[in-house]
């Protein structure tokens, strides 16, 4: 926001007239340009990235912002975000699995993996190495071709494993030392979106799939 | 907060009778003369304003912070904000039309936009472009006549074709490079105000409205 | 958090000695001594406060962040903050009366209003200047006795006929502009503690009720 | 994020194949060296810490981020953080007893806490000082073996007492002035956290922790 207090109206007028007058017609809806797309990533990460087929996601601290919600009946409640649903989505659009170990389990968790399609899921899980091994046998995959997301301790035996691992900033300090990728986005913000948007872009689809999305 | 500490006593004294001399008695309350607004815009953004005659809200990220709140029976709550309701309900005022086009549907936002009378809505949208295109119609108004405000992918066809395009600042990198005005108040506490306040200054009936609201 | 990777061990060994050294024995528990306070204000604003009896506090992003949280039953939860609260009660402790004027009406404001002890309230209130007067009325109090936080527009005629008119930081810019004091502290998260505080000094009993409630 | 986009494609062709070729084969999953700790404090916060048997965690503005849920049943949902569930896990496996002493009480705080395996808990408890007594006298324990973290007026007869007083960054300022450490994660984010390892990097199990639970 800013004062256009001390301007002259007339200058006001002229400068509107200005602005106005290069004016090109708008093309019709229908023929849009596709639009290129401005997301970039350093090679460094794009070079972990490039071969990954599967990504294990942490929940609370990664997909919600470490909130737990309590009721008398336990933790009935949990705060999920949006363009995290809509990456997760994107993921599954050109073939990468999203994956989920947790050592919680909650009715709401169940529901929102139900909503976003990930199958890939260990519940209640307090050592998620072997939980994280049982999916990649699954789907016949190694750690070479995982990434992962943890903000926490028990997730340091899979980020430790996997080529790309990915902390948000809010994790815990041990946990960032692990990770070749901090995203700027807060847990339960976009920092799952943000590890999405870096696979998609290493798989070379990310342009295609936004200049489809975005007609 | 200050600290008065090192200030003598004696100075303090002096220095609040000095403050206490000059006022002069308040104005009966009933005679309070009206307020000329603060609130101003660039003549740019003001021009690409002027002829919107309705707005198109996403809600997650933009009437929300972008948080799905989950419990087993799904999406049963949803948190909006006090000053965008208002901003809302100002819009109307002055012959503008809130439209919302959604990718989701919930019974709270059903709740929240039926309390802000928002009639112009598409639910559940996967294709948000033929949607607001049919509000359009059933309005009898252009893109060049509409606005628009939306966070994620799914909002870039409706952000291409506006006259005006908003995103929030915590938009998808992408929307924010569609967006000709993002404003400083984040999503879920006040973005959506800040175009509506963009809108009525636009209008040129912001001011009569502040001067009859805060006489 | 800070490295001590480069200390040399013995250098730690011989801090650690130099700090336990002059160490002298806590007194007993029994016979600490009362606290000085540290908070200050500066004298324009401890002037504006020190008469007031009544404060009118709006709810919605000045009692909560403005968060409005739907469900299919309408705003059946709201989110309050634990450090307003204890100013509440002790402003109720040296004779200020809390009073609420809202536009809004919810059974989750009722249940809060009523653990406070605070008895003058108006739900539901478009305009409230009336209301506000009717409540200085029931105290046989002026405006001139009288403090308000508030937001948003419908604020503004309360805000602007109080001694001592108080906004949070996120309250609209018009509101700002109305405002004597903006304290640090977000709505939701201790600004109508910090009115409190200003208040409470104002009257000179703040250190009395620091000095017992600390012993 | 980073552009890459004025990078000559023959030049991010040459980047990633010098990157790739020095990259040594990953050991396999079994044989991962154990990993050393980065966590570090101050040798003048670890004296204070090393002899605490027993921390006293006030709930609302400590455990949570101060906020209070209320439906029209009262206060029927909480807000925790899962990284301070995880420290206050760690910390009964080195033996010190983290205890609550609040006054509120709530079915969710009851939940939670069970969870947690927290069972020396004093709920409504208007003078917080005697209550924390009895919790050492139930231990065996005095007020030098032990630390609290609290971050309004009732937390400061116990914080004046302890060993170790700390207090997160949104405490109420007369708090901040009683507080030995104020860690940087904000209340419901990790303030816990952060005493719960300071108190285990200074019992020297910190380490060993670490190197057992990310092998």
């Amino acid at each position: 926001m800013t004062s256009q207090s001390n301007t002259p109206l007339t200058d006001v007028t002229r400068l509107v007239a200005e602005l106005a007058a290069p004016q090109v017609p708008r093309p019709v809806a229908d023929t849009l340009p596709a639009l290129a797309p401005r997301l970039a990533f350093e090679p460094e990460l794009l070079l972990r990235a490039q071969d990954i087929k599967v990504v294990f996601f942490d929940v609370d601290g990664v997909m919600t912002d470490g909130g737990l919600f309590f009721t008398d009946a336990g933790e009935t409640t949990k705060r999920f975000n949006a363009l995290d649903g809509h990456g997760i989505k994107l993921l599954q659009r050109v073939g990468i699995t999203p994956a989920v170990v947790t050592g919680r389990d909650s009715a709401p968790l169940r529901k929102r993996l139900g909503a976003l399609g990930v199958t890939h899921v260990r519940y209640g899980t307090e050592d998620k190495r072997p939980a994280a091994e049982s999916i990649l046998a699954d789907l016949g995959l190694t750690w070479q071709q995982a990434a992962a997301m943890g903000d926490d301790w028990p997730d340091a035996p899979v980020l430790r494993r996997v080529a790309l691992a990915c902390a948000p900033r809010t994790a815990h300090i041990e946990i960032l030392g692990l990770a070749h990728y901090v995203p700027e986005a807060p847990a339960g913000h976009g920092a799952v979106r943000a590890v999405c948007d870096l696979l998609l872009v290493a798989t070379g689809l990310y342009e295609r799939l936004w200049r489809e999305q975005s007609a």
